[in-house]
């Protein structure tokens, strides 16, 4: 199918579809600069505290947005493409900020007219990281379909001040597999240890335990996405769980025992 | 055996017995405030450098001291003790600086005479985190025979201002086995799984890599003590281990793939 593309000289008007913990999040640094439409028809009470001058929007009113973010978690992009699709205007623009980009990109690109654009984001911070602030933390983008993904490289860049990194979805999910996949699967386990040590502790640990609490509040289907719809994710947890089993054997093989060593532990035997 | 104590109402030469990356770190931070010497019979070449101004040693010597710090890995902590013992005067306080504290208390009960005094310490820091100084850094002290460890926490506190953490070797050794064995287990399975991403990272990450970062320099034995000579850690590791053989069973089991991770898949296998 060959449509003739409508060239998006600016936009005006942003459409969040999903007003979860980072749709706030994106709904508060691009309010000074835009028209914000809010779509979330799981969540309507929450336009009033958090969203405050936002519009909470019906689902035929997309056609009036420019550009269209998808801010729902990845496993529900299909169904919320299904619902967009048939009021986009032509040469708008779609974009998602799943922490995976292979499967996201391949729904898009199945789910969306010809006459729309599309980009795949994966902003790499959460309201977490970002409560003093975004300039400075990094975003990676992924041009689809189109080419407004340089345009709104240099917005992020230039105005919103973010480190943005050109990449591709097989790229991102790739590295983002080892990134997230590792330090997730981490606290996942830290966090089955609790109670652990907050005083005799050392930078090292306190590190670790810094990183455990970043991520430990997530969203359950967050570790789920990182894991099951990272297509690079089990490659990366079979290579960690694997260097923790040669670990464990390494460390309960070959037992010699220091004088002192054995002396504790008849002590303990005590 | 009754021994009269002597009671050592000022330090004023202070031994240090080994002169590794911790030994130097400590007479930089002591020097002014007590004459040093220093014993290190296997790095006479070290003392013209980074000891500056220390005087290297004979163990006879050692009479001289009113403390001596045991800077050794603590699997030297015995034949340092024998090679001292005969050599310390009446009322010395010896003191050690092993990250496990039930062993080398347990040695140095055993190896050091009556009218000598004990205390076990743990700097809960090393030259990496101490590089910026150690003011508000953590160590923990552990009062093992006589009254000295009330005065030398009073002044790590007062005049290093060190965050002085008073316990006992079981208890230190409990909690240690979780904050270092959990850190050192982690940093050791990362480090095999380098290279990891530098570039398209999350906070959480680059907190994980720094954690990693600080203790992946570590001599070896490190480690080895960590592990092998704290009569806790083996129970520690146990839980990490089955832990996350649970996670592997769990990721790997019940795969209920959302039909866009399914289509990621077919693409990753042409």
């Amino acid at each position: 199918m060959h449509t003739p593309r409508k060239t998006v000289t600016s936009i005006g008007i942003i459409g969040i579809i999903g007003f979860g913990a980072f749709g706030r999040l994106m709904a508060r640094h691009l309010q000074p600069h835009f028209q914000l439409r809010v779509f979330d028809p799981d969540r309507p009470a929450q336009f009033d505290d958090a969203g405050k001058g936002l519009v909470p929007a019906e689902i035929p009113e997309i056609g009036a947005c420019d550009l269209v973010i998808l801010a729902v978690p990845v496993g529900a992009v299909p169904s919320a493409l299904a619902a967009l699709s048939p009021h986009l205007r032509a040469g708008a623009v779609v974009l998602d900020v799943g922490s995976v980009k292979i499967g996201p990109a391949l729904a898009m690109q199945a789910g969306l007219p010809e006459h729309v654009e599309i980009v795949g984001t994966h902003p790499l911070f959460g309201p977490q990281s970002a409560r003093h602030g975004i300039r400075g933390l990094k975003i990676a983008i992924c041009p689809i379909r189109g080419r407004s993904a340089g345009r709104i490289a240099a917005f992020l860049r230039g105005v919103l001040g973010l480190n943005v990194i050109l990449t591709t979805p097989d790229a991102h999910d790739r590295e983002v597999a080892l990134v997230q996949g590792l330090t997730h699967l981490i606290a996942k386990i830290l966090v089955q240890m609790e109670p652990l040590p907050r005083r005799m502790t050392t930078a090292s640990f306190d590190l670790l335990m810094q990183a455990t609490e970043m991520v430990r509040h997530d969203a359950p289907g967050v570790f789920l996405a990182i894991e099951r719809a990272n297509p690079h994710a089990r490659t990366v947890r079979d290579r960690f769980f694997t260097l923790a089993e040669e670990m464990r054997a390494h460390l309960d093989g070959n037992q010699h025992q220091a004088p002192s060593e054995a002396k504790a532990e008849a002590l303990l035997a005590d």
